[in-house]
């Protein structure tokens, strides 16, 4: 039995996993003031009188290479620094994993989602920001990639449009100002959902923000192919509901910038196990 | 013993390696009419009376999964199709490895130059395209990176300024466009070489030159260290040798765009096994 925890700036969400079955659930508003205390409770009160194995975090941020701090994060300013996996394997006194949210998404969606039987993987979170993970079957195991010193396919912060629209993290052309919500305020003034409602009514400026979204976005995708040719993509986050609206001009804008021909037309899947993927990922990552 | 062949558009180079150790070196003018039979007399006149235990290939285009075709080419257009490896493995009775020079290279520079005992290392060759490979010890293996569907880190083909200048690929704003040769014949009509020359004797336009080239050099770079986050960087190609032109600004422009701030400081090395690196990356090819 292992524990799994999906701290966001506002929301965090357990779960307890017994051999990949979900048994128990528990949501709790983040406290951003006593982070380290909410946190120590939280997983507590989600264990009562069970004994995990191991514990998993999930956070929204940069963890070092060791797995065991926080270097940054997007939102939540209280986290870095702080010393979770010490306090928490005192607690429990079992050792605890602690990994970025999009690497658990697509551990979890590689180990029992969309991605299973693939033999490598990239997930993309598509919210109000760019998420992303990768895994791949490296030397005969599944290997869940990390970089030397720690950053973890940090996509929506890659740039496809030097000098182009600023982008949350302060830089200008990231994959991000182009790929999140944010691309849908900017040149629309309205969320992605408002769009994506507006286009299913038939409003046709909807229509073709979604279309521009896809150009975008499979700018993004052909530039990670180009890179590492994953076997299949996994996409999740709020935006993916809108799959149909901006999907075939990715797509078209993937055959077209991909240089290898056996390349152009990869699996594009969407994410199997909904919100809950992190928090599962999180609480698989003793077997990463 | 191993072969290594390393087949250029125009050149072709081949080693003959003992334990790591080139016994050989011979060169050739590539025959493209006449390819698939150049090769094999090539490797023949190589070997002499030498039983090599494996033949390695190295080639300028994508190789597919299996490591047995080429399916593109930067510019030998008569290779796709042939059957190298199977003559090849006739000829020698012995197996036979292809690979992209971007991965050669990086292969025989992890093994035997500037990325030994690193753990991950992304290799990068600047000239006339913009080629690249890279490897990882990966549980407890190195590997050397090969997509699903063979493609092989085509960093030259990433876009980093989608809609700009045009990229002998046919695409727009793809780093090789701005960090290739192509970037001086451009912007002053003159080559990296004449640039380099002039900046050093004092003109002040073919610094500038330099330093712009730095600047998209330092975002191509940055891009995929969001996404890898490599242990070294090596950088080999002509180009290479006006390190000090361009490097201060590619760092500066790493330092910017990358996100976790353990990342920004890569380490960043020139390439030490010279214009041989791809045909020894080849014959090392069956240790990959």
């Amino acid at each position: 039995m292992t524990l799994g925890i999906d701290i966001g700036a506002s929301k965090t969400l357990g779960i307890l996993l017994d051999d990949g079955e979900i048994i128990k659930t528990e949501k709790g508003r983040t406290d951003s003031e006593n982070t380290l205390d909410f946190i120590l409770e939280f997983a507590k009160n989600l264990a009562a009188d069970n004994k995990p194995e191991a514990v998993g975090l999930s956070v929204a941020g940069v963890v070092d290479a060791s797995g065991s701090k926080v270097l940054a994060v997007g939102n939540l300013y209280s986290l870095p620094g702080l010393p979770v996996q010490e306090r928490l394997e005192e607690a429990f006194k079992a050792p605890v994993y602690m990994d970025n949210d999009g690497a658990c998404f697509i551990w979890a969606e590689f180990l029992q989602g969309a991605a299973q039987s693939a033999k490598s993987a990239v997930g993309l979170t598509l919210g109000t920001g760019v998420g992303g993970g990768y895994v791949l079957e490296c030397n005969g195991k599944p290997f869940l990639f990390h970089g030397a010193h720690g950053s973890n396919f940090e996509v929506g912060h890659t740039i496809i449009k030097a000098g182009g629209a600023k982008c949350g993290c302060g830089q200008k052309g990231c994959l991000e100002a182009y790929a999140s919500s944010h691309f849908f305020m900017r040149q629309a003034g309205i969320s992605a959902k408002t769009a994506s409602k507006r286009a299913r009514e038939g409003d046709r400026r909807a229509k073709k923000l979604y279309t521009y979204y896809g150009h975008w976005l499979g700018i993004g995708i052909a530039n990670f192919i180009n890179l590492l040719d994953p076997e299949v993509i996994v996409i999740g986050g709020g935006i993916a509901s809108a799959w149909d609206l901006f999907m075939p001009q990715a797509k078209k804008e993937i055959k077209k910038h991909v240089l290898s021909p056996a390349s152009r037309k990869p699996k594009i899947k969407r994410a199997q196990l909904g919100y809950r993927a992190p928090a599962m990922g999180a609480a698989l990552l003793s077997r990463s």
